[in-house]
C-alpha cells in the first residue's frame, strides 16, 4: 500500500464494489471496487445526475477542488454529481491496491472501455440512473466521455469532453510512451517489483520533466507564469510543483493508466471507423479543447468535433496549456462554467 | 573513434587547426581543430563569403545536401560558402575524437561563444576574410548566427538566424535537459565511459522518441507527413527514421552539444540585457521561426526579433515543425530561398 492513496489527501470517498468485471483484453477483476465521491442529491426523476470521470494521475479530490461547488456550473445544489475515479489511481482498484494475485506489475490490463462499463455498472445498479444529464472530464476524463457517449448514447444526454480525444492520435501515444520510458527505465523500477515508489523516484523524476516539457505550454513559460504561480525559478517550480506532485504516486498506478491513454478509441466499437463511432452520438456535446495544449491540441479535437452530429467547438482559452486543468488559470475555468452552463441549458435530444 | 564521423559519411571537409582555445567556462583546448568544407571561391573583393554553422546532432553533410547548391540562394556559382561543424558535433573537436586527456567524459564544456570565436579564428587567419555577405543557420546553428551579429557587429552584413533564439528560453532548457536525461539515465552509459555508443542504444533510443514527440508537430503527424515521407507505421517511422538517425552518433557528443546548447544566451554580452546585446546587431537580419516548431516557437524568436534594429520577422510555413530543417517540406526550403534572396540583395548598413 501507499499512503498517497488516502482518505485524508483525497476523500471522502466510498468504496463501492460492483462486482467482476471481465476487462476487453482478457483478463478479469474478481472485485472491481470503484473510488467514488458524491455531491448534491438525485431528485425525484432522477434526471439531474452529472459523472465526472477522473483523468491521468488525479483523482476525485481535484475535480471537487476546481470543478464542483455553488459558483460553478456543477453545481451540488441543482445536480447529483457522481465523481468516479478511474481504474488504476490508486483510490478505485489499482496495482497498488490490488490483492494477490493482481498486484503491483501483475494487474491486468484495463481500457477506457473497461472503465466505462464499470460506471454503467454503478450508475444503473448501485444509484438507480438510467440517464445522464452530463458527462463531462478533462485529458483521460474526456476520453471516458467520448466513451461514454458512443457506448451508451441513449443515456448521455450531454457531453463535455475537455482536453482530450476520441481516439487518440500517434503523436500522443508516443508522447505517453515516453512517460512509460522514463519511468520504466530506471533500473531501480526493477519490471514493477520495486520496494517503494519512492525507490524510483529517479524515473518518476524524469517523467515530471517530461510533463514540465509538454504540460504547459512555451507561452506559459514566456509569460513568467510559472513565478506568478509562486515559483523562484524554473528549478523551484520543476521541484516545488512538478516533481513533488508526482513523486508520491505508484509507479506501477501510473503505468496502470497511461496503457489506457494510448489506446483509448472509441472507434473500436466500428471496426476502425472513427466517422461511424462519432457519429452514434446522441448527447449535446460541446467539444472544448484548450488553445495551448500541446498534445491534445485544438486541431486534433476539431477534426473529431466535425464528426459528431449537432456538436459544437467551443475552445478554452489558456496558455497555462494542457495543465490548466489544475485550475492553474481562474479565466480558463470561468470560461468553461460558461460553456457548461451553456451546455446544460440545451434541451436533450428527442 | 566513432565510424559514423567519416569523411565516407560526411565529407569531403578539411580538418584544419585554429589553435588553442581558451573556452568561457575555463578549460582549454589546445588544439581546436574544426572540420570544414567550402563550396565556390572568395572572389577578389573577399567580400561574397557566408558562414553556415551547423546544429545538434547534424554535421556540414546536411547543409550541403539540403541548402546549398545551383538552385538555391546558397549558391557556389556566386558565394564562397564556408561549412563548419560545430565543435562537439564528431568531426570539429569533440568527446569522441579528442586525444586524452579531454577525450570523453572528460572533455571541457564548450559554449556558443567559444565556437564563434573558433570561426572567427578560422576566417580571419585561415581565409582572411574580415566580413561576412551573410550567417546563416537553423537551431544551434541559428544561436551561432545570433552569437556572431552580436559579437562581430562590424563583420557580419546580414543574418538568417532559422529556428532558433539568441537567448535560449526556459521551456527550451527543460526540453534538451529531458534528452540529456534519456541518455545518461541508461545504465550502460555509466558517467561517459561506455565501451561503445552501441551499448547506450537504449538511452539513444528513447533520446530519439523525445525527438519523435518534440521534433515534428502534432500537425505533422495528423497529416500522415510520416507515411508520405515513406514511413509504413509510427513505429517504422520512429525505428527507421528517428532511431536509425541518432543510433551511430556518440553520446558524450551529443551531451557536449546539448549543454552548449541550452545555455546559448547573447546576453552574456551585456551582463544579461538582451535588448542591450540585440541592440548591438548592425546585421541585416531576417529572423526565420518555423511555423510549427514546438520548442522554438514563433512567439519566442519574435520577442527577439522586436529587439534587433531594422529586422525583418519571415516566418516559415511548415507543419513538419523544427525538424523541417532537415528538408523534408521542399516548399519550406523554397520559401526560405525566396526570403535568403531577399536578404541577400539587401545592401549591407552603412
Amino acid at each position: 500500500m501507499n499512503d498517497y492513496y488516502s482518505q485524508e489527501g483525497h476523500g471522502p470517498f466510498e468504496i463501492i464494489d460492483v462486482g467482476a468485471l471481465d476487462l476487453e483484453d482478457g483478463g478479469r477483476l474478481p472485485r472491481c471496487t470503484l473510488a467514488v465521491a458524491t455531491h448534491g442529491r438525485l431528485n425525484p426523476a432522477r434526471d439531474n445526475a452529472i459523472l465526472v470521470p477522473t483523468w491521468y494521475s488525479g483523482t476525485s479530490k481535484i475535480m471537487e477542488q476546481v470543478y464542483i461547488g455553488p459558483g460553478h456550473a456543477l453545481d451540488p445544489e441543482r445536480y447529483f454529481i457522481v465523481v468516479v475515479n478511474q481504474i488504476g489511481n490508486g483510490l478505485s482498484l489499482s496495482p497498488s491496491n490490488a490483492p494477490a494475485p493482481l498486484a503491483g506489475p501483475d494487474f491486468p490490463r484495463v481500457r477506457i472501455g473497461d472503465d466505462v462499463r464499470a460506471q454503467h455498472r454503478l450508475l444503473t445498479e448501485h444509484f438507480g440512473i438510467d440517464r445522464l444529464a452530463l458527462v463531462v472530464g478533462g485529458s483521460m476524463g474526456a476520453q471516458q466521455t467520448f466513451e461514454w457517449s458512443v457506448r451508451y448514447p441513449e443515456m448521455v444526454e450531454r457531453a463535455a469532453p475537455i482536453a482530450g480525444t476520441a481516439r487518440n492520435t500517434e503523436h500522443d501515444f508516443q508522447y505517453a510512451e515516453s512517460l512509460v520510458e522514463a519511468v520504466v527505465s530506471d533500473p531501480a523500477f526493477r519490471d514493477g517489483h520495486y520496494g517503494s515508489a519512492g525507490a524510483v523516484a529517479e524515473g518518476l523524476a524524469r517523467h515530471a520533466r517530461l510533463w514540465t516539457v509538454m504540460g504547459w505550454s512555451t507561452d506559459f513559460f514566456r509569460a513568467d507564469r510559472h513565478r506568478t504561480l509562486g515559483f523562484e525559478s524554473m528549478d523551484d517550480f520543476v521541484s516545488r510543483f512538478m516533481n513533488a506532485y508526482f513523486a508520491p504516486m505508484d509507479p506501477n498506478n501510473l503505468l496502470a493508466m497511461a496503457w489506457k491513454w494510448q489506446r483509448g478509441d472509441v472507434s473500436r466499437h466500428t471496426g476502425g471507423d472513427l466517422a461511424a463511432a462519432l457519429g452514434r452520438i446522441r448527447a449535446r456535446c460541446f467539444v472544448m479543447p484548450i488553445s495551448h495544449d500541446m498534445f491534445f491540441p485544438p486541431a486534433d479535437c476539431a477534426v473529431e468535433q466535425a464528426l459528431i452530429p449537432g456538436s459544437e467547438l467551443r475552445p478554452l482559452s489558456s496558455i497555462d496549456g494542457h495543465l490548466a486543468l489544475f485550475g492553474t488559470d481562474p479565466e480558463m475555468i470561468a470560461e468553461l462554467d460558461r460553456n457548461l452552463r451553456d451546455l446544460l441549458a440545451l434541451p436533450a435530444r428527442a
